[in-house]
């Protein structure tokens, strides 16, 4: 990255915007500004970094703002992440997923920015389809794409999207399976699915890795606009949900009780990974399951 | 149509809407009900008509309403359309756009609407792609095409859209090229680009039949889900604007005084009218353009 790279981050507060904001600040661009829609959130989680810009909604303030600090990068992670959605949410997840982004975008063009990545989800390719989306929040992340089109063909802007699955990490708070295996007491017992879903686990380095790797790539101009514009971001390690408890029980030492097949599969249960799609050029994942696991159990220990 | 029917539409007091409205009365199906976000409009507009809903934004509140009405048919018409977008009219090309029509298919699949007809644009199809959007209206347009196919495939819904390039007739009081030259004294002189664009235009009564007829086909059950399920209202006749202008001064029997090519051609100037997409299967435009610009003139006198 260049010493001279103006970055702006959007969902620096979630658990891969922290992570990659903490290896920005190792990198030393010139700036890195984080764009939040909660005060308290950025000031909590954020607080030694440069320079936090509230939004207050107003797409003008937005603009102008973009346009005094003349960044070269976007990197756009805020999302609102719903698995199934109640109908009271649809506002927010529109709000969120298509006005925030769309706003971002015109001040991104209005202010001159050169690279903007965007943060997207093999959910958006139920069934290894070309699109075809798991849920109404995948859908929005498909929308934002199509909405991005009309920037891309209209302005000077370089628009990727890294596509993620599951990533996961020491001080990762969601409520995500490893979360719930590791907090298990010898006597809890669990009711899961059949697990016979492949599963596909990215270490946060890795994912921290890949954005890096990939602003790296367009600011050289190694990367061509003609080229991809959209990459997969993976581990190489796959296996099913069952599998995956083996190896968490060898790794942690403990058995989980779980009783697999105590419900049965979602309507859209999410069965294979998309296996298309091209990965950052010159990226690889260099964290193993194993040593991913270990790390994992062993912070939740202290 | 069946007289059984029971028809639910958006966008009623739109030029359009308006039309349709007026065409399904004679039609007399079991019920129409208007959906609107504005009291005014619709008292002004719509007072003979069955039934309006003011939209007060809640989502709950329009679901509770599409449970207890349990439609067969939505029209969805309502829209919002800008050439082109100031940064400020974002939110409100969101939320019309995108919003609404989210929160209107979900209350359809939850209040088990089977039919869903949807208007795109031509627009969404720039220099004859398979989407590449003129504006960001028609990037809106596609995106919730995009929301959409979360509701074709998560539910039991036949969602299809009709798109529609320049549509045309009485009453029409939108700021468009015919009541330009209508207004258009023997003094007046008008500067316009050099007017070699293609333009298609539609008489209200065939968009009108378009929309019934696909309604109808719909309810009897002679379109397939597999089968396409988007369709492209358009005009036999088409000509450069240049042309057009002369029919015009033909029908109207006064001269325009343009000055050709007195600016140029916008950055995005659309050219000529996509020519793919399927057809209203037995539908055909019945108005020729010198009978429809015939009534335009002589209603626009009285």
């Amino acid at each position: 990255m260049k010493g001279t790279s103006k970055i702006c981050i959007t969902g620096a507060t979630g658990f891969i915007g922290k992570n990659l904001v903490k290896s920005l600040q190792t990198l030393r661009p010139l700036s890195v500004t984080v764009i939040t829609r909660s005060k308290e959130q950025s000031e909590k989680n954020l607080g030694l970094f440069t320079e936090v810009y509230i939004d207050d909604g107003d797409t003008e303030h937005l603009i102008n703002f973009f346009i005094e600090r003349q960044f070269d990068t976007v990197i756009h992670l805020a999302s609102l992440y719903l698995k199934d959605h109640e109908s009271t949410q649809i506002d927010d997840l529109i709000t969120s997923n298509l006005l925030f982004g769309t706003r971002l975008l015109e001040a991104s063009v209005k202010g001159s920015v050169k690279y903007f990545v965007n943060t997207g989800t093999l959910w958006q390719h139920y069934e290894d389809k070309l699109y075809s989306p798991v849920n109404l929040y995948a859908a929005t992340k498909q929308a934002f794409e199509v909405i991005a089109q009309y920037y891309k063909e209209t302005s000077d802007i370089f628009f990727t999207t890294i596509y993620l699955n599951d990533t996961y990490g020491p001080g990762d708070t969601r409520r995500k399976i490893l979360n719930i295996w590791n907090a298990m007491g010898e006597r809890d017992r669990l009711e899961m699915s059949p697990g016979e879903q492949i599963i596909n686990l990215l270490h946060i380095d890795d994912v921290v890795d890949g954005y890096i790797k990939l602003i790296e790539l367009l600011q050289s101009g190694e990367l061509s606009k003609d080229a991809s514009s959209a990459f997969v971001l993976k581990a190489k390690e796959e296996m099913t949900l069952r599998q995956l408890a083996e190896t968490f029980e060898r790794i942690a030492g403990k058995r989980l009780n779980i009783n697999w097949g105590g419900y049965s599969y979602k309507a859209r249960e999410v069965m294979t990974v998309w296996n298309k799609g091209v990965t950052v050029p010159g990226w690889a994942p260099k964290v193993s399951l194993d040593d991913g696991l270990k790390q994992f159990v062993l912070l939740a220990r202290t």
